[in-house]
């Protein structure tokens, strides 16, 4: 048996014509125009079939924050320092980052995975330690994780999203030197070129992003063999992408939704849309990124994405400023009147 | 003394260079990179100017709906039969519209304000009669309302304002047939083709469309002397739009920030900000309504919206759909750490 059949889920597809007519229907009759709420009743109907129920409810959202290093930042590809990714997750606990506010905002269950982080974290409340190892190695000169670090993550992914409550996920991510990671995942599944894929992460100048588009296509050169979508991620890394492909087929198996936050959060679900498709059916892409490469991420994905508001801070932060219209969508469904209810008179 | 000296209030300027400037150090100074919340960044410092403080609170925020009937609703240029508007108004206060829903989820005092309906309400709870009239007149035979009767509805939205708690105005509105007043409104204070400014309101196919901007071209010949912001408003209708006007010249000169929904509220404000553009400062987007003319809309009052759902159902949908970012960037600007407070690294 390979690797890919102890590790990944078959995900079957959420194909059901007669819940997703009775959805419409159920949408259609509401006391507003046809098609009135817009993406709001795309999101009404996708919910629906996610969750299997004309009246789907969210119960114990979780906001998942994998957090890890990545060798390649010694490379210079950050505007930062890698030691902003241990600090950061210290902010995510002391409840003072901005995830930790919209996280209490919207009441979402907040854990922090240590996934790969640099840096030795002292136990504590909302912290999981799942640490692979202190950092992804140095993917420009060999691989960023091995093949076995590479399923130790997903699987540990996979266990800890089995071990949350509720039927929704939500995906958040730190770690200084992961748009390199994500742009090369992207570059390389998509067969784009890297310079389209590449952006300023958290804010390089010019003449630094045309040094990491340069070490990006180095990367990639040197992994020209890894075209697998497990071989790929092994490469370019890291551990907390990792993690997140394995919590993404887990919760797609469970039938959870799934709230994609940004540029790193939806390379995770390009790999895991490699693995099993039908993982995207219970996705929700929550915005777009201001980082240039997730437009391009998101056409890979066939997604349309909720809010679109130029962030470009990672962590949730998107998929947590998102969640409101989600479960405005239940509410909707649930609570809004029909026109023969509401005896409103239909159109001419 | 003029009608207009009576009525509309002078609004001043919020320029505050040490506010804006503390402002955007508070911004600039938390545990992210620089920009990186994006849009919201805007809206904090927005948020901040309006209520004259580093970290605003939004209290008591009242969602203001707007009722009133269109004579030019006779025309056929609406989807949906005039009775719809009284119709929909029980709905909204039995609690089964989309608005009634989102302003439950959201904490959202509902105010129902009949300003012209053409139909006698029982009173109760949540409803305010404020009649005018039972709907306008039809504007394609004459002034959709009297200058007196323009006047009255205008002061009649400020002292509904004014007797209202809280900071926030959200502006909602119901009125079959008020997408023609506001594509009206638009076409001649902004000078531009009505085919340009009109859309399918609730539902029009392409020959009704067809008929109702040649109806819309009949009703702006008519009326080719109403050239003024309230001339224009008295010639074209409707009460609720005339309401709308009152209550954000109101909110404005209290400095309460102003959540503006769709086409409709934001032709409110287009005839608000021509009498005192400094009301503008106090208006926040919600979004970029699928109603085709919002966008020229939104380019004349130079505005950038939150949300891009393609919603085009009005009742001040967008805006609740919206508030919990208003309600995410105070809590940002309170609650989340600096630099500095956290220990976190800044950029090499």
């Amino acid at each position: 048996m390979t690797m890919a059949e102890h590790l990944i889920p078959d995900i079957a597809s959420l194909q059901d014509p007669a819940l997703a007519a009775a959805l419409q229907a159920r949408i259609d009759g509401k006391t507003k125009p046809l098609g009135a709420l817009g993406q709001l009743e795309t999101l009404m109907l996708r919910l629906g079939l996610i969750l299997g129920s004309e009246t789907p409810q969210l119960k114990s959202p979780q906001m998942m924050v994998f957090a890890g290093d990545h060798g390649l930042a010694r490379r210079g590809v950050s505007a930062y320092p890698s030691d902003v990714t241990w600090q950061m997750v210290e902010n995510f606990l002391a409840g003072g980052a901005a995830i930790s506010v919209l996280a209490r905002q919207h009441g979402l269950a907040l854990s922090v995975v240590d996934a790969g982080v640099a840096h030795d974290f002292a136990p504590r409340e909302g912290l999981i330690i799942a640490k692979i190892a202190h950092g992804t190695r140095d993917a420009s000169a060999e691989a960023a994780m091995s093949i076995d670090q590479c399923a130790t993550a997903i699987a540990a992914g996979k266990n800890l999203l089995r071990s949350k409550p509720g039927n929704a996920l939500l995906l958040g991510e730190m770690g200084i030197g992961n748009t390199s990671s994500a742009a090369l995942l992207l570059a390389r599944l998509q067969g784009l070129p890297v310079a389209e894929c590449t952006g300023r992460g958290t804010g390089l100048d010019d003449a630094a992003l045309a040094r990491k588009v340069a070490v990006l296509q180095e990367v990639l050169d040197l992994h020209a063999q890894a075209q697998a979508p497990l071989q790929a991620l092994a490469a370019f890394g890291g551990f907390e992408i990792a993690m997140m492909v394995g919590a993404v087929l887990q919760a797609a198996l469970e039938r959870r939704v799934i709230v994609v936050d940004g540029f790193i959060a939806s390379s995770a679900v390009l790999v895991a849309a490699r693995l099993q498709p039908a993982a995207l059916e219970r996705c929700i892409f929550a915005h777009r990124s201001n980082e240039s490469g997730h437009r391009l991420m998101l056409e890979a994905l066939q997604a349309e994405p909720l809010l679109d508001l130029g962030l470009r801070l990672g962590e949730g932060s998107g998929a947590a400023l998102a969640w409101p219209l989600l479960e405005s969508a239940c509410r909707i469904l649930a609570e809004m009147a029909s026109f023969a209810s509401a005896g409103v008179s239909e159109q001419h």
